[in-house]
């Protein structure tokens, strides 16, 4: 048995978004501490075949629908952002650099990225906006444009989506306890449930 | 508000099995009564343009592995089948017609159906089967063997299909209550609360 609860997302994906206001506390519960993993899900995605929902059929309409409903019910701002979805490169390997030496401080980076592209609706693709998004946190703006070129974080982000490909990761957001994996954010609950009754 | 909750699925579809044996009781603690209402998913998946989640890399085998956990979680039979997926036209269209006069014997028969399928791994497409399955509950086999090949019958199980993808399913399993639509097992629990909450 591990002392955490992987948590994958993809800093693009409204239903990671959503789990990530309860990830913690969930795991928390189950005595736990998350890790909090940013991957590319378009990486994903090209092993699935799978398209992003937005675009499919039916299934866009019912998620767009859903995720002003799961605003509501998680008591959380959402607003659909324009572009969406878009490839968060700069955000996620800002990450991992802050991850590296404060990992706290890269949970509170998530959660502004998070905010400012579901909650507010700001383009967080440019490097530029993410820079500015991590500054009232009092990170280094040059320090951090730098490091989201430096190729060590470019090859860890990539590390961990091919990681989190071969552990099974389908999708975002995805839970792995003791290595069992959960796929989606309605899973939350039986996450912890797995962790309380160790296992079923 | 109305009295009931749709229950849309595909015998063929093992997320809709668990929350067959769940969905009355989910539907009765919200004050309604569940109306069952097979599809084929095939027809949905014409307009998504999505594959069965078994043959989707990753998602096929992180699917293989959910049912087993989720047989154990429900407590519940579960087999893989094999044929799997397959069109389950016979065991549709019976339940339609057993509908009309009988909503009860209907379920009674639905859940035969999925038992014999996902609970001992019998190939429920051919008629004959269904009429072997439907018979210990003393539905006439010929009857149903003639019901099955009634234009009536078949022009149903259509008509249910278009009106349900006109009403925004999705999946399988997929609730509507109040005109408001839920797509997944694991989002019974939420439906409950909608329901007992009055949505929120």
């Amino acid at each position: 048995m591990t002392d955490v609860l992987d948590f994958y997302f993809d800093f693009s994906s409204p239903y990671g978004y959503f789990a990530s206001h309860r990830v913690d506390e969930v795991a928390e519960a189950g005595g736990r501490r998350a890790v909090w993993k940013p991957i590319m899900l378009g990486a994903v995605m090209k092993q699935t075949g799978v398209k992003p929902l937005i675009q499919v059929p039916i299934k866009g309409e019912y998620s767009r629908h859903d995720w002003e409903r799961l605003g509501r019910l998680f008591g959380v701002p959402w607003v659909l952002p324009d572009p969406f979805p878009i490839a968060t490169l700069a955000a996620a390997r800002a990450f991992y650099w802050l991850d590296a030496d404060d990992p706290e401080l890269a949970r509170d980076f998530a959660r502004a990225i998070f905010h400012a592209y579901f909650g507010e609706g700001r383009d967080i693709g440019p490097a530029e906006t993410v820079a500015d998004i991590a500054e009232p946190l009092d990170i280094d703006r040059n320090d951090l444009l730098a490091a989201v070129q430096d190729p060590r974080w470019k090859q860890r982000l990539i590390d961990e989506g091919t990681t989190a490909v071969e552990r099974g990761v389908c999708g975002s957001p995805f839970f792995i306890v003791d290595g069992e994996g959960f796929w989606g954010c309605d899973r939350l609950l039986m996450v912890q449930t797995w962790m309380t009754e160790g296992g079923w």
